[in-house]
């Protein structure tokens, strides 16, 4: 009988938002996972039940016959316990899935290796729809390469090679794109709330301004008082955060890069 | 034969991005815009043409007997321009579309007046769809307050009252949702321009990031670095960005900020 991708053995190497998200795409997809490791037993567990895994907190108890290792760790928990996630793995592929983390981070510790980058912002709270994401592949050898890419193609229509530097960059921006975007958003409920206001009041502004860059370039689609140089309206809502510096700090600062972006036209 | 409210004579004082769509909204269902003032002729004959009105760029030759004068100009421009537009309009109604100015800087200048505020981003380029876009209205008495937003409704689903205090204070949130947000993605763009990546890979990450605050609050939707407080990550990317160094500061300071959010819980 043949084999099929699905059946690969996988071990997830962590259990946070990415690997959580990430498992449970898989395993819907009807892939195969054999075991997820957490430090923390409740994350390990939780998600091990949700994909019907075995869980274990304890490295040295991973299983070693898996043919293909997750691991989704934070960067620096990541880099500590490399040697450990690798030992006794010889022949089996080692991923993992960080946008900064160059791949070359797995050499001297094991043979095959490679990266998994799905570029996304996941939270445990929410499933994922993996259609439409980005993955960015990286390996060793073309043959991983192509295996990760054919995985990466059952659950998105966008898989893509990428070098580390690249995917270093795309890390970087979505950073801005993302966490940043996100950052403005709770200011704005910060705001709000304090003057009563509810934050669903935002939701049509918010969507039209992520609707308009599948369009527009965000310089032409930028508005707003930055952009006209209205120092009225700037003034005013400056002297409105007196009592907050550090957002008067990000009013100004952000106000006068808009600036300084229509000025470079 | 009883008039409906789409006969209502209405003027619009400016022809910029807000004043566009919304004329042309209100064209298309049916109301009467019978002329468009803009300082410049090409931008008034655009509007006029598009919602077969009469254009002018002198303040002097807009009509006296409308019944309706809706002014969206820039804030300064409003200021400035103030006594010339309400002169002689004794008997309509006055409206500005600003956020940020309250409904009484047209106290003394005429006596029917007040605010229609539709809290979006507009562009000249794209066609805008009001049926979900919130509209603040604030008028001097309740008959004018009630058929402001009669017009209102014809367009949208969301009309409030709002007072000018709660208008200015949805004005500052909406930069912080919409311009700064809007920057983030300027800034990723520059940043992938540089790295020679194409911008639409960004586009999942945008949208998911403003889908999840349907349902998170910002402050729950938030991951990332910062937010994991991974220095190593953040180090490299401050590294990343030795060569723009107003880019740094933003980095610099929304990470600091994401972490007195976290801290502050």
């Amino acid at each position: 009988m043949k084999r099929s991708i699905e059946d690969t053995p996988i071990v997830f190497i962590g259990a946070g938002n990415l690997a959580t998200n990430l498992a449970k795409a898989l395993y819907r997809k009807g892939f195969r996972i054999v075991q997820v490791y957490s430090r923390t037993e409740e994350s390990a567990r939780i998600l091990a039940d949700a994909v019907e895994a075995e869980f274990t907190t304890d490295l040295g108890e991973v299983v070693t016959n898996a043919q293909l290792y997750i691991v989704s760790l934070t960067d620096s928990a990541f880099i500590q316990l490399l040697p450990q996630i690798a030992a006794r793995k010889e022949g089996a592929l080692l991923v993992h899935t960080a946008g900064s983390i160059p791949m070359d981070v797995w050499q001297g510790a094991t043979s095959r290796y490679g990266v998994l980058y799905p570029m996304q912002t996941f939270s445990k709270l929410q499933d994922t729809d993996f259609s439409q994401i980005p993955f960015f592949i990286e390996a060793c050898t073309v043959e991983d390469a192509e295996f990760l890419k054919k995985i990466a193609s059952i659950l998105s229509q966008k898989v893509y090679d990428s070098t580390s530097e690249q995917r270093r960059s795309l890390h970087l921006a979505a950073v801005f794109t993302c966490n940043f975007t996100n950052h403005m958003y709770a200011l704005a409920a910060e705001l709000l709330q304090k003057y009563h206001l509810p934050f669903d009041t935002m939701l049509p502004l918010i969507d039209e301004t992520s609707h308009k860059v599948h369009t527009l370039q965000p310089k032409e689609a930028q508005t707003g008082p930055a952009l006209r140089c209205d120092q009225n309206v700037i003034d005013s809502h400056l002297a409105m955060l007196a009592d907050e510096p550090q957002m008067q700090e990000i009013y100004r600062l952000l106000s006068e890069d808009i600036h300084r972006l229509v000025s470079e036209d």
